[in-house]
């Protein structure tokens, strides 16, 4: 029997809001057991890098990522609010130890090869090493993850959260039971998009396919699931897709199993 | 009989030049046994915060600290400066860790008071956590600290380099063999300033003494050398004074001894 973990992530609205902030980490707090966040940051840096004359250049959602850039997000992501979060989860006894993918090379990427379109810095995850979080973890540690990784020839990639956490989630799976939540600005998957109330609650493979179907499930929806049944397929126990108010109630938003 | 490790300090002026930084951290990656770098960055947070139109005020050569400064310097010192030496490191083998003094709560200190001049969020140093560095040393980290430190309330502080890497290396006195190295722009303590073929190799407190007595040892030293014997006293083995392309060498520059 594998212990627990609770791998979340949380997107750049939350961490961009002093109060939205504020409450994540209060409820991360409160969240039992071993865990783990992993955080974004994107409209932070675009503002701080036009503050600095940096133009933002995004490609399929995507952050075109060229020197400057790279530094802006090392900056934002890696210090301001990896170090914020860090400070403020200490404050409430939360032994967090803010990391990037670099530090004890724990998450090592490839810099994305240029295509039809060049992204520059970005890098696409090679491995996660589960083994060196859960020393840390075992250690009492409460990894707080920025979405930066490295090639581990010297450099910096900047790297998608989403795709790290499930990543991450997956490391950890030979390792632990692991749940990994992503939290939302809605309260799970939606039956009726206009109805908060309509949380679908669980979703199975044979669930999924009816959904996608008759249409309930559509657009952005379809490749969120897409990596939650990834992640399932590659170990991980259970996907829960939450608001980010609900971390801490294991009964809320809508979970994801096979 | 107690393992070794040594304390390195790297001031503001090397890692801001690129070339000087890949030495050091070449250098640092050939140093013996066990090991942990402390990092300071000054001139680059002042010249990011001219770019965001900050201004800087320095009293008594130490940085005034308002919001928008500490916003600055958790972001150069804790992001730009401090995840670049780790991805650098790793990029060589060396398995960094980047931290503040809020990481893991390895570093606790208290807003310095508003006296004749309010330093605003600047920290001063209650205690170094050794045993939650030894744990992460031993676990085969090793890391690399940012300037930075926390009030366990939830907020950062902006904190000196030197200081912080005295204080760590007295916390970790007690389970290791330590040598503080205290890297600098000339070969060591000279008994003629214009003559860097003149290092003095070992100061103990009765050469200290006549060193000051005669005059060969004065103005910005004398604190450098107090510091030293704070620490020696404080059970620190050696402390070290060095040129930073010399810090792998053994012999080179002066060593402080009781």
């Amino acid at each position: 029997m594998k212990e627990k973990i609770t791998v979340i992530k949380v997107g750049g609205a939350i961490v961009e809001s002093p109060i939205a902030l504020e409450d994540l980490i209060r409820d991360f707090s409160s969240v039992e057991g071993k865990k783990l966040l992993v955080h974004g940051g994107g409209r932070s840096a675009t503002a701080m890098a036009s503050r600095l004359g940096i133009e933002t250049q995004m490609v399929d959602g995507r952050r075109i990522t060229d020197e400057g850039m790279l530094c802006v997000v090392t900056m934002v992501y890696g210090g301001l609010v990896n170090k914020d979060i860090v400070a403020r989860m200490q404050g409430l006894g939360v032994n967090a130890l803010g990391m990037t993918g670099a530090d004890m090379n724990i998450i090592l990427s490839h810099k994305r090869p240029a295509g039809e379109v060049d992204y520059g810095w970005v890098g696409d995850v090679d491995r996660v090493d589960g083994q060196a979080l859960k020393s840390l973890v075992d250690s009492g540690a409460v990894p707080v993850i920025a979405p930066l990784t490295h090639d581990g020839k010297g450099h910096l990639l900047n790297t998608n959260a989403d795709t790290m956490a499930g990543e991450t989630a997956k490391g950890l799976a030979p390792l632990y039971d692991v749940t990994l939540v992503y939290c939302f600005e809605k309260p799970g998957v939606l039956a009726d998009p206009d109805d908060d109330n309509s949380v679908i609650s669980l979703i199975t493979p044979e669930i999924y396919e009816k959904l996608k179907a008759d249409g309930t499930v559509s657009g952005g929806m379809i490749p969120k699931l897409d990596n939650a049944f990834a992640a399932l397929q590659a170990g991980v126990k259970k996907v829960v897709i939450t608001h980010a108010t609900a971390i801490a109630d294991p009964e809320a938003g809508t979970t994801i199993r096979l």
